[in-house]
């Protein structure tokens, strides 16, 4: 790992503060599209057929046969392609945990979020929702035998660290954030009306579907937040030809350097982020050693990796959502520093 | 209704042909981001505490509650905003049943949607999740007391009317299409990859939403498809001051003339398009009959109401789902046509 570089970035971000992050400059699209990907037909028999209305307007039942063919585990993939890109590669954003690709799209407080940024400054942005997330949907519970799990105020609270251990209360006046939190407290909410469901049965169905996504449209840099990081390293472990380098924010862990041949991603840079208020999380305290495992091991056989703890350069009371934080492009900067300094802009 | 505005709407198709349809021009973007409105927090308790496996990775269990509190019933919203739009008002694209805004972004061809191509022709586009789909997310069954109900390939298919009732077969050679269809037939599995549950018990919660919706970002201009389309009547009724025009994509019937104050729409103009093979499908005969009811009326009060059949203009084999048929383009420069003979451009 090497320390100089952070030293450096620290000193762009000081040069550039809220002037680069204030940039709204237009940019010029060629294409916007999307599209789904991977996935496996199954057939279903055996099941009652159901009247339901299909509209309050039309008013009339309609008989449902569920028993047929559906399409499960796909992904929806969103991107935006410019007219002139300053980047090499497209820049893939891999979501965490019970979100989807609305993480990388706004902010609590309303404001555009990192896709806009990335664009801003010469990237092809691909978003995505990973299977079971979103826009990629769900599957009946004939097919799916684990049930869905749904996100809840006070586990996201924690999670996010916006506040310490017991911090969340329905009433939002009795809550307590960090003092130095960087999270729109006020905008609570509209974090919660993002969040979506998980299942905890398709991780293998997750990263095929991600690997043939590196598959269609990379070479790309993918950046990966929380629960998306595993998976990152996994579609960089299963391309490393394809996958050109890996920001990981606080990302949940990492495979076992020692069952994985490390060796394929030596010229695959690694940038990591961590954020403020580590040390009162419990998960954390998990997640942490695992990405210094993998750290050092790619340390280890002399691959680029810089591991930047935020509060060590000034910038505090980051939470573990820090793309939806109100200094989120201060840190977009500082990855966009890290990316020029890999030669990853033309 | 006024039928000399067909016969023009003919002529232009033909003036402009696949030349306009083929426009690949790239476009000035200021702001590309997305919001979630509407919702109410719903708290749960008494609930048993559970545990479950956060990531493959991380690989230590989490303890979950899932007491506490919820945010549900939101909508999703996404939007393009373009440096020098030319038209007046944004465009706001309102998807069907058991759908969501992917319905707009592209084709199962894999082709660029009626999103990209509005863009390319000068407008702010906004598509959606409703209540309830995609990136909306949805419900535990505490709080939803009607199940969901997934969409299957047979439905879709006749639904769609891609082929006759009883023409899909799960071997996709031996389903048998239209001869005339316009649907790319081949790519029949990617739309059923972006097809989502639904609920039949959110009607009120998703007109509550799309409501709010409006008094956030209208003036508009508001397209809609299928069950789009008495939301989209009911969105106008709500704020007729905000709704400029009503694009109707083969609307899922309309509200009852006599029980609305339709006077307050007389300024609203109308476009309807219907496509092919229309009296192939059950569904269809109660919805247009409705959907002609609300035309008479408001044709009757003086609102400029246009009422076009695909087929009458030589424009044959069409589906239901015409916006991601292989001719969506030739539809588009139609709907685009219209929108410049309403003075809707700038």
């Amino acid at each position: 790992m090497r320390q100089p570089v952070m030293r450096a970035l620290a000193v762009g971000i000081a040069a550039c503060g809220l002037m680069c992050a204030g940039n709204a400059a237009a940019f010029d699209v060629s294409e916007i599209g999307s599209f789904h990907i991977g996935g496996r037909t199954v057939s279903l028999e055996g099941l009652p057929v159901r009247e339901l209305f299909y509209t309050s307007s039309a008013g009339t039942p309609l008989k449902v046969d569920p028993n047929g063919d559906y399409q499960v585990e796909q992904m929806y993939v969103h991107y935006v392609k410019l007219a002139q890109p300053k980047a090499k590669y497209p820049l893939l954003m891999v979501h965490g945990g019970g979100m989807t690709g609305v993480n990388w799209e706004t902010t609590p407080d309303g404001r555009p979020g990192f896709q806009m940024y990335f664009l801003q400054h010469g990237h092809d942005v691909y978003t995505s929702d990973s299977v079971e997330r979103g826009r990629a949907s769900f599957a009946r519970p004939e097919i799916w035998k684990s049930e869905p799990f749904f996100p809840v105020a006070r586990a996201t609270w924690e999670l996010a660290r916006i506040g310490p251990p017991g911090s969340y209360q329905t009433d939002p006046a009795k809550r307590v954030a960090y003092p130095d939190s960087k999270f729109p407290v006020a905008a609570f909410e509209r974090l919660m009306k993002e969040r979506v469901p998980r299942w905890t049965s398709n991780d293998a169905a997750t990263q095929t579907a991600y690997d043939l996504y590196v598959q269609r449209v990379c070479p790309c840099v993918i950046m990966a937040h929380s629960t998306g990081g595993p998976f990152a390293l996994n579609m960089a472990l299963h391309a490393p030809d394809k996958v050109k380098a890996l920001i990981l924010l606080e990302p949940a862990g990492a495979p076992d350097p020692v069952k994985e041949e490390i060796s394929k991603l030596r010229n695959v840079p690694h940038l990591y982020v961590w954020a403020d208020h580590t040390s009162d999380e419990p998960s954390m305290k998990v997640v942490i050693p695992l990405a210094a495992r993998w750290r050092d091991a790619l340390a280890g056989i002399g691959a680029s990796i810089d591991w930047i703890e935020l509060p060590k350069l000034g910038i505090t009371g980051n939470t573990h959502i820090l793309m939806m934080d109100v200094n989120n492009l201060q840190i977009a900067d500082l990855i966009q520093g890290w990316m020029a300094k890999q030669e990853l802009m033309k």
